[in-house]
């Protein structure tokens, strides 16, 4: 885009960002929340270069060891000399807090590493939502040039299924919990994984955890089409390490996988880049809506007569629609 | 509305719907759930008839032992003799699915009771979104002529603070747990909770949440507004029902209270129905514009600029919006 006005000072912020700067990363993703709006031309700039950093999605129920898992698997990397970028959309994360709560996870240590940057966001990020918020911090993250971007969320409810859309390879977490498969058939997240980790894989029902995955993910698998990608379904044990080579290289096959089938990867992109322009047009409508007076008089009329039961919310929205 | 048209089938599903057919009630959610557009009609007339049953919100965080808290206080209201109904909205809860996940809790003994209507809804259950599903199945449950019905969801994330938007009456459990305090919080959860229970009171630290909990309503709390409604904090022990019958009478004292403060009561409708319609007026603009063709094309178009990096989400979305 060549209209793009860039101040110096924004110049500066986008060269501090291409350097991995993480205090100007951590400002410019508090900057980008608050919703404000001279930061909408920096975050242009800085997607137009972007694209580069592959984001890594990694989902599962509360209790699951899902942060101990994330925490060894970003050991591996930075023991490789990778810079990681940990976004945790998560309020129950020790990600999110760990000072606040209090209790010093394991995952804390790796504050002190500066090859690691980890950023927190709650569901209540921003006004625009937590998808929008979600995209503009993973702009920001992708242009700082870390190896990989890892967002963490529990895999419960649509938010989590949004925000994974943001990723290019998803890991979904499995415990042999009772029900832990049933409920993430509920709540989609089989169709979206892309890779299966069974953790604390010591206990008895791991194996059986493992068979119902392997038959529930065959079902999406196309066996008569070669390029079309199986998700693998990996055993580890978190605490002790276990599995996490092999689900660390499960993730690097899937992201490869992806390069070697340009047209199914650009598929997935093109799918996620038009949910992700809905919500911002959709959240645009929303506000152009708000700015008219007329239109807000008819709205509170509508309201008016909901209230008073002289209409219904399907009846006052058509009728709200006819104004627009 | 006096232009609303009905056949006589649907006459027939209104007047069993109004005799409280559990039957009829099931299949007509059902409906609603799968975007049957023959329904609104059926909607309508229940709206306008409605907005007599009491709709209380319990949320918490999972591990918090809210079902067997709403176990207990169903109970209760079973001793009255009154009827209830149960929407969990959670794919966690033990109401969503006892036969699927295998577990026989015990609030399925609620089963076999013709007084309670349990009804499960995840987030997956239609497309127009998780809030509008919510508020259509509210609608048919209102008209039911339940004496209470309650909502149960777990306290994560920013649907769960939508569906609480329906509540007359919104509970919210703790336990003596590390971080839910700082965790519901992070949530936006005490800002609307108007009763709270500690549960696992038997704990050592459960006085300490209270105490928290306690300070951080104080400071939510008008004291100088003698008609400031002051969240009070009750201590439970769901397994052995200690507390409960306390909690059931802060829930009822609150429900008085709106009665008694009709203008408090008036501006909490507004607020709950202004979110509401503004729902339905987002989704019904996001469907107009999947409408039309042309709009589609330059869809498409900003598509592709957005995957080449030729544009950026944001400008993208203006130029979507300056074609509407």
């Amino acid at each position: 885009m060549s209209d793009l006005i860039l101040s110096d000072h924004d110049e500066q912020i986008i060269t501090a960002i291409s350097r991995g700067d993480a205090r100007a990363c951590g400002r410019l993703i508090s900057r980008a929340e608050s919703d404000d709006e001279s930061v909408v031309s920096i975050l242009q700039a800085l997607y137009m270069r972007g694209g580069n950093t592959p984001i890594i999605g990694i989902t599962g129920p509360p209790g699951a060891g899902k942060s101990t898992l994330t925490d060894q698997l970003i050991e591996r990397w930075r023991a490789r000399g990778e810079r990681i970028a940990v976004l945790a959309v998560d309020p129950s994360s020790p990600f999110s807090g760990g000072a606040i709560l209090g209790d010093r996870v394991r995952m804390n240590r790796h504050n002190v590493d500066t090859g690691v940057f980890i950023r927190s966001m709650s569901a209540r990020s921003r006004l625009g939502g937590l998808a929008a918020a979600t995209g503009d911090t993973l702009t920001i993250l992708d242009a700082m040039g870390f190896a990989r971007i890892l967002i963490e969320t529990v895999g419960v409810g649509q938010n989590e299924l949004e925000i994974m859309r943001h990723a290019h390879s998803v890991v979904i977490l499995q415990t042999p919990g009772a029900g832990d498969v049933v409920q993430s058939v509920k709540a989609g997240l089989l169709e979206i994984g892309d890779v299966f980790a069974v953790n604390k894989a010591d206990l008895p029902a791991a194996d059986k955890v493992v068979t119902t995955l392997r038959e529930a993910v065959a079902f999406r698998h196309d066996a008569h089409n070669p390029d079309d990608w199986q998700p693998p379904i990996v055993k580890t044990q978190s605490v002790e390490g276990t599995g996490v080579d092999e689900l660390l290289a499960a993730i690097e096959n899937h992201l490869q996988h992806q390069q070697q089938h340009p047209a199914q990867r650009m598929r997935r992109l093109r799918d996620q880049a038009r949910a992700r322009l809905l919500d911002l047009v959709s959240e645009g409508l929303r506000r152009r809506y708000a700015s008219s007076a007329e239109r807000q008089d008819n709205f509170e009329q509508q309201l008016d007569a909901l209230l008073e039961r002289r209409s219904d919310p399907h009846a006052a929205a058509w009728r709200v629609l006819g104004k627009i």
